[in-house]
């Protein structure tokens, strides 16, 4: 069995609950309350901004300069998300740029996104996509298994296809074969340390969702 | 007003509601069940594992050698601190070696320690001050506090007394001492983000106690 | 006077150097011996592999995700140079696969390059662009200047065609442009770092050309 | 054969240059004109500086919290000797506090500290110890082989006296002790990347003698 397969194995029960998230099925049936999407698009938002330079750092870690480019190629992809799906999201749902100045990340989006830092920063490039690997691979599925589902709010339809086509699958497939071939050279140490990663990151792409559906804040409220 | 000032003003609301956690209040009146305090110590003896490192790289990003032996004595610091403290409970409160081997971070100790990296690794030794302070200033104050208090439990006023000795107000007031003389001399913008990774921080240690109270765990349980 | 205007200053000897050496007017004139500029082209294609990796620093440590998407593309710009330039080169300068595999850095080629890492991984995104600023600008002065010699061998006269063309200057200038804006809103100390960084980088560029003029060899040989 | 043994073995036509090169019989037989090692003297004081923050990352990358100790505890003798040997030597050098202030690192005292960061920053603890471990370990071997020595010049005398002790051999033996066993767990393009950083910095030691035996200077001066 692929590192990749082992891996995806060892997190079924963590994508399963995923799957059955009520934010995830909610933008499926079209149930999902809007200032809940809002709320999550904002964090993603964030997220991505930092996703970027994750995926720039793996880039800068890479062994030669075909992978350098790969992986620069991958943070403007990142990039081209960021701009094309939120901007345009941000304006049907009302974010203000006043909003956008003022926002904080939601502890879950920072928690999740520090953690890819420790991992990228901890480790070799196997350590960045074994972190970032979820976001991806996750979101091909969830796009993939709600292809059909047809929402009436057509920002549900709209994000629902834009992780469900080709092109992003090409994308997952690219960091998988990545990821195989550098757990086939490392070591054991190397190996479980990445494997952790996954299901650290795996474990966060839940929690993700459950941030936006209770709108998480974090513990002890600051006045602005 | 000196800048550790403004920012321990900030974070006012965060170390109050802290004081009055039951957590803690549990430690300074000997209610507290053992069963929460030897989940605290197992996540805290993982947490002083990383904290040490963090502080390594803060001697490392020094500007000059004498700082990068004065944060060395940091990190050795909190070696012995994780020994002789933690070895010492681990022993009384029945930790096998065992359960250390099989030791899984809780979401909010990994979350705070990858922070911690976050903070270290993006800045300079500012920000690794800015985010490791917290951990030893609020620490002195829950020290100083609850020095009379005088819980049955043998191993809370063990716990109290060590953060309430002079020796360790000595080392808060060193890295106070040296944030200030860092804040006064980097930009403003520099400023903000160290004063946002000490309200960060703040708010970490207080999610760490709820952490213990409940004793955490992951969001979906995965078999061991 | 601009930042970048005064740093430019500073190294005017060290520049002034570099037209005058011996490998840069042997390229104007033709007369460079086609032996130095195939060893300075293999120096030159290890160098563009660690550069490509430290732009991609720099959108690693880019305070936003417009500015991570532009240095993304700095660095698949590079991999184009490195591919486009480099390959076609060694094809025609006999550089064969196998020399490729056993290809070692000559110790300036080394010295540049980890400088570029210690600058790039000490400081912030201002450090990597005043480290890698030198090999951009340059090497478009250099562009600039010889854009009317017409040296017989047509490899010198393509290698001076890419450094002169508007692309390139278009690139040095957002460089130069994003420095000048970071430099405004540092401290002294920052920009006294990056200064030494230009300088040093200045040092490098004129020391690569002797070294491909001189075929340097590591101090004390090893055998194979 | 330990990896240690192996790479030793690599790296013995350039340990035995070291051997022979006039600086290094120079001080043994008291020849080398006093001039020189002042030079000597100033930019291993830079090194240093930068040495001991390099065995702070290596305690920022260890594995566990002994290891973080104890490279703690390396970066805090490299302080010391720091403070012990040169302050002291400076002061009979005739070595102001104003040369100090405007001392600028020697073309080879800066490449070969660049390398430290470059192999630090790039992989893990192991090749944080392989680029560091010449610098103890043929220092160790000097101290060794020059102990019956007895140069006039009392200063020379201490200086060997430095590296020829059983507390200097000790930490030699730890460092190599360490080296080894992270040798044994990690993947064979770990080990030739460690070996490769080993080799690099004794190159450097050799060059680090050149330097100071020609008092090196960057190779276009500007104005102070």
């Amino acid at each position: 069995m692929t590192f990749s397969a082992q891996i995806r194995q060892a997190v079924e029960p963590i994508w399963a609950a995923s799957m059955e998230h009520p934010f995830v099925k909610g933008i499926g049936d079209g149930t999902l309350p809007l200032e809940n999407f809002r709320f999550y698009i904002q964090q993603d938002s964030y997220y991505l901004t930092r996703f970027a330079k994750i995926l720039a750092l793996g880039a800068a870690k890479a062994p030669d300069i075909e992978t350098t480019n790969q992986f620069a190629d991958f943070a403007k992809h990142t990039y081209s998300a960021e701009i094309g799906l939120h901007e345009q999201f941000s304006k049907r749902l009302g974010i203000t740029a006043e909003e956008r100045a003022l926002f904080k990340p939601a502890p879950t989006a920072y928690a999740y996104t520090s953690h890819l830092y420790q991992a990228g920063h901890s480790g070799h490039l196997g350590d960045v996509i074994a972190a970032v690997l979820p976001c991806y691979w996750l979101y091909a599925e969830i796009g993939d298994t709600f292809q059909d589902a047809a929402p009436e709010e057509p920002i549900y339809q709209e994000w629902i296809a834009t992780y469900g086509g080709k092109d992003f699958q090409d994308r997952v497939d690219e960091q998988i074969a990545h990821l195989d071939k550098i757990a086939a050279a490392v070591s054991e140490a190397d190996r479980e340390r990445m494997k952790e990663h996954f299901i650290i990151s795996s474990q966060y792409e839940y929690a993700f969702w459950e941030m936006a559906y209770q709108m998480e804040t974090w513990p002890v409220p600051l006045e602005k």
